[in-house]
């Protein structure tokens, strides 16, 4: 089996380009950083995620005997090069936005300071780790916005890219504030609490839908949720009904019906009113299916008597945007700050920070970034979290990060907070940082 | 670091529903099968791919003690179902599609026949491996189909969703026609060709531009591949032909220039003069930057002097679709035809083939859906590849599916190979099948 923490999970450039700083002794201390250059249309906020397992990486970052091997026979490398790379560690520093902060594109999420070689290898795979689980716990923010005070299920495993996928889109969901996941080794990994009860083909296997939600009543005592819609929904509620008069002689209770197809909100409103008129208030109804946030605003909006929500597809793809525009650029090497000036693609050059300033009532009023030896008043958002390659505090965790993602987006102004695009983000660059890259420009005869 | 192949990368309701089976006895025969309900509105064909690494997963399911103890203090299951746990394999049959098969929706492109519980408890992983590769695999053909006789490489792995996204995303793309990939896993785990050079931080590192290409070149003589467009294009095309007379000293020859933002089309056209008029006409262009399928084709329609593609984030996140509306669902259990006829989400029950006729062009003319013991004219498309959990043939190489997908691809209609989006498929339901779907509605009382 493939190990896919392996350190040739990179593109075959970082190690050509490697191979170049070695022979020409280029191992100055280089400065990179991490940010998105442009938020997808339907983002007016992202969420930092992922820098866990980045530093997780960075920690572990090894060329062991057999990757050494298969660099070797590749053909593109001298083996004194290769006997060089079997020595390399992570020895740098890194500063970074804490998992869960609210931020805005241009903004350095993470920064790698370190010998040259080091800092561009890393490249690949801090990119892969952080902008995927920021991809998905922006999209989750958006969900529990939308559905506030609701539970939410990240039910979208299978459909997830491959198996990281499935079980990182679990963490960041849940740090976004969704309640659980159906990802039982999400669960193991994460604490994350598990959530599941029954599939179609668990109803389709009986002969009969009444049988069916009987004996997993029993099998299931304490996590009674029935599936009604694998034939006729309402006449599946009656089924629910008759069964639960039958099982108080055994202390069960249905804890909810699931709907998964249909007019999930028409069937919702019916089945309530079924369950009510029978006098079952406390059974919920729990709905799945192609859900997004813009489904979830609708049902609030609405007032659909919905209790709870598995996400999936969706979700864990980010489906109205895959994938974000971010880019990991080196800013300065050698004490000289660098720009890449490509059309479309310019970089703000030198080490930066973010200021964050807020209103009398606690919304975000404007972010300014600017050199580090820059202060401006606010609150400065990356902080060092690695030094000489280890990290500096323990790994925070995930109820205390889902807790800083709640308190993050309280912080959103209401504009930002909605799901409708807003074309400005509060976000400023100081004059100081317009000047450097001025000059920056002209050191390399650009203007 | 956890295991992202464990028997616990699924929902927690497979393994609730196991319990129930467990509990009931209900250990018959299932017959699930995996299909694609619609096509995402731009895709005219799809293809199978996936099954190397869902064989690999029914072959090596076990529940290990540290899976077994987390499930005992989850709370969800008795001992006793933990201890059967302990001792279950994959014991099933298996038929599938090979990999690299053209297919259309509805058609069941693997069906599981195992024991209840078995066939219940795989089915999130294997859509998780199956939908995923497929799903690449057929993003991938649509641009092999675009920009046919060009060098295409997949450069996706930093945006993938994680790691196994990014392994497998490689592997996808090869099969269906790319060149390679930037990816050094994938290069290891599957023998395919690697591709690389440098990024613009290699140049902005430098003081110098002409230094960088000068020492990249004398640092990789065999694979000089120069990015020109950290800076100035055109200027640095300039700097490249000084640099090949210099170099022609030391037999080294500059292979290729890459341009990677900007008017890619206007400046390849520009850079060719220049490299022909200085009598380079050897140096290749090549071209990377937010590219698709769409982007190749006009390419190819205006004839624009490129000769090899990176092609990254809206391959590996197939970002125009980036999930497929597939399931796995129950079609036959203790020998009587199943059906789930949930709105929008109804299934042919029973267990099927797939037969394909081609017309004297041996282009595809009609798919037929039927029942197994209800064979057509044509070739039948699901072949066994498992029998009581062991495979039947051996791994078949990659670089046969990829000559499959070759082969495939050529016998699609000319409009099916289009980019632009076809209302039909060339698939029809037997009426044998009809007429079982009918009298499976009557058994469970709905006509």
């Amino acid at each position: 089996m493939t190990d896919l923490q392996s350190v040739l999970l990179t593109d075959l450039y970082q190690l050509t380009m490697l191979q170049g700083y070695w022979q020409e002794g280029m191992d100055d201390t280089a400065v990179f950083e991490l940010f998105v250059r442009k938020s997808p249309p339907n983002r007016n906020f992202l969420i930092a995620a992922g820098l866990e397992q980045a530093l997780d990486y960075l920690e572990n970052l090894r060329f062991r005997e057999e990757e050494c091997n298969f660099l070797k026979q590749s053909g593109f490398f001298s083996s004194q090069f290769i006997d060089w790379l079997a020595n390399l560690t992570f020895t740098g520093d890194v500063d970074a936005m804490p998992e869960g902060t609210v931020f805005f594109p241009n903004e350095p999420i993470l920064r790698v300071t370190a010998p040259l070689p080091q800092a561009q290898l890393v490249e690949t795979r801090l990119i892969n780790l952080l902008q995927f689980q920021t991809l998905i716990a922006s999209k989750a923010a958006r969900c529990v916005l939308a559905a506030p005070d609701k539970l939410l299920v990240d039910f979208g495993l299978r459909r997830a890219h491959g198996s990281e996928a499935g079980l990182l889109a679990a963490r960041a969901a849940y740090m976004a504030g969704f309640t659980g996941t159906s990802n039982v080794l999400a669960g193991t990994a994460f604490g994350i609490p598990i959530f599941g009860t029954m599939a179609h083909s668990y109803i389709m296997a009986h002969d009969d839908e009444l049988a069916a939600f009987r004996a997993f009543a029993h099998s299931q005592p304490t996590n009674v949720v029935l599936l009604i819609d694998t034939y006729d929904t309402l006449k599946a509620v009656d089924k629910v009904i008759s069964l639960q008069a039958e099982l108080k002689r055994d202390n069960i209770t249905v804890k909810a019906v699931r709907i998964d197809s249909g007019d999930l909100a028409g069937l919702a409103i019916q089945v309530r009113e079924k369950l009510d008129r029978a006098g079952l208030q406390h059974i919920g109804i729990f709905a799945s299916g192609d859900l997004d946030e813009y489904a979830l605003m609708r049902f609030t909006r609405d007032n659909i008597p919905i209790d709870g929500f598995g996400v999936g597809t969706k979700l864990t793809t980010s489906s109205d945007a895959p994938y974000l525009n971010c880019a990991y650029k080196l800013q300065e090497y050698a004490g000289i700050p660098r720009r890449k000036i490509s059309k479309g693609k310019q970089t703000w050059p030198g080490r930066k920070q973010v200021f964050r300033r807020y209103d009398d009532a606690g919304k975000i009023e404007k972010d300014t970034i600017t050199l580090i030896d820059d202060p401006q008043q606010g609150e400065p958002l990356l902080m060092p979290v690695m030094k000489k390659g280890k990290r500096l505090q323990s790994r925070a965790p995930l109820t205390t990060i889902r807790k800083k993602v709640a308190d993050n987006l309280a912080t959103l102004p209401s504009e930002l907070q909605g799901l409708e695009p807003i074309s400005q983000s509060p976000v400023e660059i100081s004059s100081r940082l317009i000047r450097l890259a001025r000059e920056t420009d002209k050191k390399i005869g650009l203007n």
